[in-house]
């Protein structure tokens, strides 16, 4: 029999580490399915926050410590359009613009967004594939006290300071899981969530019609499946997963995320910062796998990819 | 009376150099209208080569010694659209890149290439106005001995080595002058032709529908009209002119270029190595005026747009 695929449930830089990981053990059997409600038009091309920072990531290229953008990129096109008066808070390094410019001209000529990102990534000798959750377009708003803002608006402009009311995903309803996706996930021998913000990297993913009926029917067939907590201590280790549980009515802790997660999974993956919360993990029907879940360097990636998958039983 | 105003007639380098010593001399009095003939789309961006390069002549940013491009440009995302596959020959600098990206978003927004470049213009703080001949697409198409070659890819990729053997320009039959180069023409109290290549920068010009009445109405009107030739002791200081009016079917001499113009000015200006051809150009019933007409430095263009300006009577 043939050694069992994962596919992989990720949005930006948590998702991107443990996938990371996923693909020092497993090479071209791992599929990352990824967020693309965060997808964007910035100077006319198309941006693809979620799917570059995996890209980057499972390429080695990332840029250190940050979310988004290739080690060491310079940034003399984003200078340059700041003199032609386009808006410069959404930086884009001149390596990574190429991407967007190239996949842009792509999509352009005909090519689904998919192809675009497949090509992209064989370029850049990826042994994975990433794999866009739609090619329609699907686009996160916000709402705050503010009124509605379009997700980057949020994100990056207002560096997630205003309290989130409510979410919307423009475009979900005519959006389907992609060919490669979809066919990713019925031959998935086993699920991985990755440790993103389980509202708006997660939740779009999941929100694509059909998505959670083809992820229930993998498990139907044997697949196992497990999330990873992406919050440590009441706490979210990057970007504001924890405020927005909070202010969106969830309880902003490991327990609050395995409550969202508790009819997709069979394996909780907590912080040992958070073991006193397994009791009632396995309260939820899952198992809980405690361990050490923050990925400071490459080694801590591919030792929680591996009790990751030790936990799905896959070896 | 107000100050006369001028309207030049550019492709690139020689008539940018010429456009940059006029603008010297004349600021917001002076408008170029460009060659929009060898535009084209490269990595799904909009490129405008002879606009851009009168653009950063005039904004004294200019690659010297090249026909194109910033001073001091870096390729960091040229480098990286090959790493992606993009064909790399027709080379773009990463400021340069930034124009044709904040452009292309405006067209695509629904601003016409005009508006566009007007913006661009007032952001690199250029005095003049540098007025695409046309906002319809026009493509000057080559056939060579491997038959019809794009225009860029005769001039840049094969290096111009192919002999022309005929020039075709699509597009140009659904081409009109934009309503800003028509009205600086008819406001017009002196016309200029640049030294750029008759054939394919300025000949462009000359042929979308309209133009050359409204040239004449203007001279009808009182405005006098000058060329200077791009060939001096007949080769081309710059590009494939002189093969090309030979290819062609015309004298590859300043008299050849001086026929091509005979109907369309007052003056024709040689430089001092071809003041033998004076009287021949004089018998065309044009006046002949020598001078040295090679623009090494900024001074020389200023002291041939003097000379220019003298010749078309405007102080």
């Amino acid at each position: 029999m043939a050694a069992p695929t994962v596919v992989a449930l990720a949005g930006g830089v948590g998702g991107a580490k443990l996938a990371d990981g996923l693909q020092a053990l497993l090479g071209g059997r791992l599929s990352v399915v990824v967020n693309t409600a965060d997808d964007c038009t910035r100077h006319g091309l198309l941006v693809m926050p979620d799917h570059d920072t995996v890209l980057y990531n499972l390429a080695g290229i990332e840029q250190p410590g940050l979310g988004w953008g290739i080690e060491g990129d310079t940034h003399a096109v984003m200078d340059q359009l700041g003199v032609y008066g386009e808006p410069t808070w959404f930086s884009l390094g001149d390596r990574d613009l190429a991407l967007h410019i190239a996949r842009t001209a792509a999509v352009r000529a005909g090519a689904r967004p998919t192809e675009a990102c497949l090509a992209a990534q064989r370029s850049l000798g990826v042994a994975a594939r990433i794999l866009p959750m739609a090619d329609a377009p699907v686009a996160t708003a916000v709402r705050t006290a503010e009124g509605w803002l379009e997700f980057q608006e949020y994100f990056v402009h207002r560096r997630q300071a205003p309290e989130v009311l409510e979410l919307r995903l423009d475009g979900i309803d005519a959006a389907t899981p992609t060919p490669e996706a979809a066919a990713a996930i019925d031959a998935a021998g086993a699920i991985v969530i990755g440790p993103s913000n389980p509202l708006v990297s997660i939740g779009p993913i999941l929100a694509v019609p059909g998505m959670r009926d083809r992820l229930a029917a993998a498990r139907g067939r044997g697949a196992r499946a497990a999330a990873v907590s992406p919050i440590v201590g009441g706490r979210a280790l990057k970007g504001p997963a924890d405020r927005m549980l909070a202010s969106l009515g969830h309880e902003p802790t490991a327990l609050g995320v395995a409550r969202l997660y508790a009819d997709l999974v069979d394996v909780f993956v907590l912080d040992a910062v958070d073991a006193a919360l397994a009791p009632e993990v396995e309260a939820l029907g899952l198992e809980a796998l405690v361990t050490d879940t923050v990925m400071a360097d490459d080694a801590a990636r591919v030792r929680v990819a591996a009790e990751v998958l030790r936990g799905v039983g896959v070896a």
